[in-house]
């Protein structure tokens, strides 16, 4: 039982602090983004197409969570945008203290869109408020279409779902309707997108999206 | 500093079931495997493909582990294998007790093997003993060539690592070189095999080094 209430404890103490981080977004006019999904989903290559996308529409920039390695923001750097990583040593998700931290070290100055790419992980991250406006979770074809009724608290706690790798489409067992309805079952409000960071497919409606800066009712 | 104590004596407490757990399995001659994977690697496929291939060579169970469904012991069963399933309504991870409670509902008759199906994760499971042999990680193709960089300690705790979906690599950007040497850079004593569940690749060199049932050194 005591673990149960430390653990409620935690939470509580990140809503708080998430709050914090929520309230300066909002006065800097910041857009914030929360990306989650299984390692290997595509995060890091979404970020690139959408910073090929929109970095003349917008100045953007990144907090990249990982448990090891700063692979993710050798790669998203090239691109110009400012961006902090975190590594978590270990821990599986990131949580509003870590984010409040790294925001120290950003230059957020003309910052109209903060991604934070948060730990691959499809189960622990989904309880942890960190100010965002929404999370976005990425699910790829190549997981197959299953996943949303075997991982139901990220598919309900995100606002929009990007269905990725749709360029494997006919190689993998993932049938794109079933994915999509699994998906609505758990979320009937879930914003949805089909993209392949391959082909290009569907990169300009997410990135025309975005510019629209609105979050979805929840 | 209460939270780390807490989690240490929640480790403790793991570990004693687990060895409990080992001793049975020791005692009847039951060769237990604990597969772990990020979400939609192919956990369940693989197994399928095991049970088509060893069915008639040893008598096997299989342990379900998801956060939500019994889709994946519904998949399982049709092969005729005695299976329960652990539901965690949210846990990210399987513990020694859930296991030990599971071994209760499942008829080990005959079994010579057991596969424990971890939730998919691929950061939680690996701190958490369940009284296997060894932990078996599966990593897709499709997931990228990185991944044992980024999750070095799932990579670490393992003895056996499936490669799996080779048959997409024609279309997905993983050099299987670059994935099996950072793999064996974390873990020199990973033992790797190469598979597809859709072409039936490596499933027989697979299955016939399980019929071995040999712990490799850790």
């Amino acid at each position: 039982m005591s673990v149960i209430t430390i653990e409620r404890k935690v939470l509580e103490k990140n809503d708080q602090v998430a709050a914090g981080n929520r309230r300066m977004f909002a006065e800097r006019g910041i857009f914030v983004l929360n990306l989650v999904s299984s390692p290997g989903s595509g995060k890091t290559s979404i970020l690139e197409k959408t910073f090929e996308d929109l970095r003349d529409a917008m100045k953007m920039a990144v907090i990249e969570g990982d448990v090891q390695t700063d692979l993710d923001a050798q790669r998203v750097s090239r691109y110009g945008v400012p961006v902090v990583q975190i590594v978590t040593l270990g821990g599986c998700h990131l949580e509003a203290n870590l984010v409040r931290d790294a925001l120290e070290k950003l230059d957020l100055t003309g910052v109209e869109l903060l991604f934070i790419e948060n730990v691959g992980n499809l189960v622990c991250p989904s309880g942890y408020d960190l100010g965002e406006a929404m999370k976005v979770v990425v699910l790829s074809t190549t997981e197959g279409d299953d996943k949303p009724l075997k991982y139901p608290a990220m598919i309900r706690n995100s606002s929009v779902l990007l269905i990725n790798k749709i360029d494997l489409i006919p190689y993998v067992p993932c049938d794109l309707d079933t994915l999509r309805n699994n998906a609505l079952k758990i979320n009937p409000g879930l914003k949805i997108f089909e993209i392949s960071c391959v082909t290009g497919e569907g990169i300009s409606a997410w990135c025309d999206w975005l510019k629209k800066k609105e979050t979805p009712a929840r």
